[in-house]
């Protein structure tokens, strides 16, 4: 059978029909623009689905369930109970669905929860049980995936491993709390990692990769590395001496088989994701065991959300 | 039917027959005597579990399982890969125990993981399905049921959460990182704190209590803040902090119903578990939930080890 994934995001509301080898056969997308109601986004996210099926020369009764990530949090009722870039609050999502595509078992879960379900079943997990995916962009997102379960807590809201204190009383996060994951692993925390070396450093070469590339980002210091500037190697290797830290406690904590990586920092391949690999084999608790977590890259970009949101319906 | 459940400890070796409403009908045990052979300590595990079925008045055959909880890890075959306090090295335990007791079901776990499962099932749990369980002893061992399962990961060493770093470059860890919740929030790191705070304050009150005590303990911060010491005032504070710190992470990470806390540190009672409860409420991520996990007291103490490790053969 096929089923429609969704990705809700903030910018893009994207639908797509996907078959049982989770495969896209079709998608279409239109603008969130939001702040609007939610009535006109949901009559959107069903004209997206449509459209789906449409280009897929499928009808609603080819389809065995309807599957949505969307950010912040989702109870087991379906309802959106809180998402701050949409305005949503207490939106019964499930229901809006059924409302517009007719009585079909209709999915809702946040989006890192959907992406991580992608990555395990049609990425680089290739069906592992025991899974981690995090996601290094503006924030640190993650989902889990723990003997075959999504693991989403008593509430739906679990997964927010950007949101691990790894430095207490450290920087500020946009979350409340200080010292989080994600002030110190996120694309956003990267950068503002290599302004400060910056400004220590006036004669290190990332203010002419900056001023060339009109931008500090997250790259700028991985290019400074390259040209041997002893600033960029430094912010460098505390990046990801800040990213290994989190990841080491995802091992000893969840042992996954696969913790998969996603995120623009990802393009820099090797150069990030060797001496990962190095620190997590180092710090491990489990060191004395034979089978290890393995530190991979993610391989579906933004199509994992989309998978995973399809497949929602068919595990448990 | 009936079930056996046994503690190998490093102290001792204790078995009991547990009922299907979770009560122990009968306990017997041995000291582990160790160093000594994984075949005599075997032996005695089989003698220790014939001597509680002859107090319980029952046979093998009225035995459903056998579970056990030992320290170190354990692989999917039944196998303790390493536990440097009994000196194993891939030992068979399994097997060992069919040899002994006959051809019955024989299941083994990490003993932090038994706990969890007891406390899940028996203690405060109450059947709960989203359980983390952690002891502040010695070190901080913590076991994790999501989704109704015991998280082992793929190579049953998963629920190491003591070793999840919340400060990098911080203190030194038994487990070879730095900064570990372990060398935080455990009774040992509690009483280092002490110490280091009377050495800055010679006229503390914790001196006195100390002396009369014969020892710097776990309470004696605890003491000196109840006879209003402002050095014991600042001990507990910063120990409580760090303790919910790693409460919170698990709460961001894992939304679990209950997290229970062990240990002989919670003899505190509400001095310790109503300033974690606020610490928890104001810094989860979660705070649009409608669910809120909820922080309570271990209530099966040393028991629920075993309660736990005779609970593996019904669990799923």
């Amino acid at each position: 059978m096929l089923s429609i994934g969704i990705d809700l995001g903030g910018t893009n509301i994207v639908a797509a029909v996907v078959n049982e080898e989770y495969k896209m056969l079709a998608t279409a997308k239109t603008p969130t623009n939001t702040p609007r109601s939610a009535e006109e986004i949901f009559d959107d996210i069903a004209k997206v689905c449509n459209e789906a099926m449409e280009k897929a020369g499928v009808t609603i009764a080819d389809i065995s369930s309807v599957g949505m990530g969307t950010p912040g949090t989702v109870n087991d009722d379906g309802v959106i109970e809180f998402a701050n870039n949409l305005g949503f609050n207490n939106v019964p999502a499930k229901d809006m669905i059924k409302e517009r595509l007719g009585d079909i078992p209709v999915f809702i879960a946040n989006d890192a929860n959907c992406a991580a379900l992608g990555e395990a079943y049609a990425g680089c997990g290739n069906g592992s049980k025991n899974f981690v995916a995090v996601t290094l962009g503006t924030g640190v997102g993650s989902g889990i995936i723990a003997e075959g379960k999504l693991v989403t807590g008593v509430n739906a809201a679990g997964g927010e491993c950007g949101h691990m204190v790894i430095m207490v009383d450290g920087e500020e996060c946009t979350c409340g709390r200080k010292g989080c994951w994600e002030a110190y692993a996120s694309a956003t925390a990267l950068i503002n990692q290599t302004k400060a070396a910056m400004a220590e450093y006036p004669d290190s070469v990332m203010h002419k990769i900056a001023a060339e590339e009109g931008k500090v980002s997250g790259r700028t210091a991985f290019d400074a590395m390259r040209k041997g500037d002893i600033a960029g190697i430094n912010v460098v290797n505390n990046y990801i001496k800040y990213v290994a830290c989190g990841l080491i406690n995802l091992v000893n904590a969840l042992q996954p088989e696969i913790i998969c990586i996603g995120g623009g920092i990802c393009n820099e391949g090797d150069t990030l994701m060797k001496p990962l690999g190095k620190f997590v084999q180092a710090e491990r608790y489990s060191i004395h065991s034979k089978i290890q977590t393995k530190i991979m890259k993610a391989e579906l970009g933004n199509d994992a959300g989309i998978i995973g949101a399809a497949l929602l319906g068919s595990i448990d």
